[in-house]
């Protein structure tokens, strides 16, 4: 699994492989099956994930119990609940496995520990932390400014693999319209 | 205004007055009046902007002319068009004073110059970057999962100013309601 970490951090950046043999340690292997919660509303969060294989959905309950997914994480994204992995609070969304995954997770104070030992990573992270700072602003930018209709044909135009592995219901949870709604745009 | 900047990095990490007296060349001030547009929708963004006061709008304006606000920026914000700056594409959003404000400025050449001369520097943006994508997640939250007077709720428990300084059709444009609904928020 950790070949391709390495093979995305030098997407970023060189790496020397004794530098590599270094920095791997820190991250730890997990696998969760279909179906499976890697948290929940309410959890802590200890880590944050590389996703090496598989695919997830972080998603909120509301009060009534709807679902509503505020992202899918698939190979080679990093996902967790920022606030509650970072500012160690409670997690206010979940993170669960549409797919078998395997992930890659790092704790909170590995990651403090990694970046005060190899300050490199924190170019890395930072990269990354402004990928998911820009994809935040254009979902946000998307949900308030588009019909549904628009957000379906910008999700397939970024990815365009993902209607293949995700069912209607989950697409209509992420675009915020009912099945029968989204059903219209699949003509 | 550079004072500002000190004082802020400084709640990251400490900072000798010879280390500041370094990176303070790289901010450039830039003064605003009310109503005027720091970028518009289309241009280039050459610059993220760190705001020493004022408040700003970051808006997008949909095929029918209709505005929708994505974020406030006041006092010690970072804000920009973080696509348009980073990767160096054409602005998908407008940002705007709603005060006359100062602001620092830095290029995308200087922030890459600055963080290569001093490591340091990208320790203190990978957390402003964290913070920027923590604000981002929960934003996408209160907008798929929470209803109008919800948002208008946890708008005022974080930024309880606001109200003050933002007129109402602003604060409609924000949570994505008319002004009629949310008069109804002000009993």
């Amino acid at each position: 699994m950790k070949l391709e970490l390495r093979r995305h951090i030098e997407e970023i950046m060189p790496l020397s492989i004794k530098d590599f043999d270094l920095i791997a340690p820190y991250f730890v292997p997990q696998r969760f099956t279909k179906g499976e919660f890697v948290f929940r509303q309410g959890d802590k969060v200890p880590y944050t994930y590389f996703v090496v294989s598989g695919l997830l959905k972080l998603l909120y309950s509301d009060a009534s119990g709807k679902e509503h997914i505020l992202s899918f994480a698939m190979e080679d994204w990093w996902e967790t609940d920022y606030y509650a992995f970072y500012q160690e609070g409670r997690a206010t969304m979940s993170l669960r496995c549409l797919e078998d995954t395997e992930v890659l997770h790092i704790s909170l104070e590995d990651y403090h520990n990694l970046c005060g030992s190899f300050p490199r990573m924190e170019h890395f992270f930072l990269q990354k932390a402004i990928s998911g700072h820009i994809a935040s602003q254009q979902r946000i930018l998307s949900l308030l400014g588009s019909s549904a209709e628009e957000r379906y044909a910008m999700l397939l135009k970024r990815y365009p693999s993902l209607i293949q592995r995700v069912s209607k219901s989950q697409m209509a949870a992420f675009l915020g319209v009912s099945r029968e709604t989204l059903s219209r745009f699949y003509s």
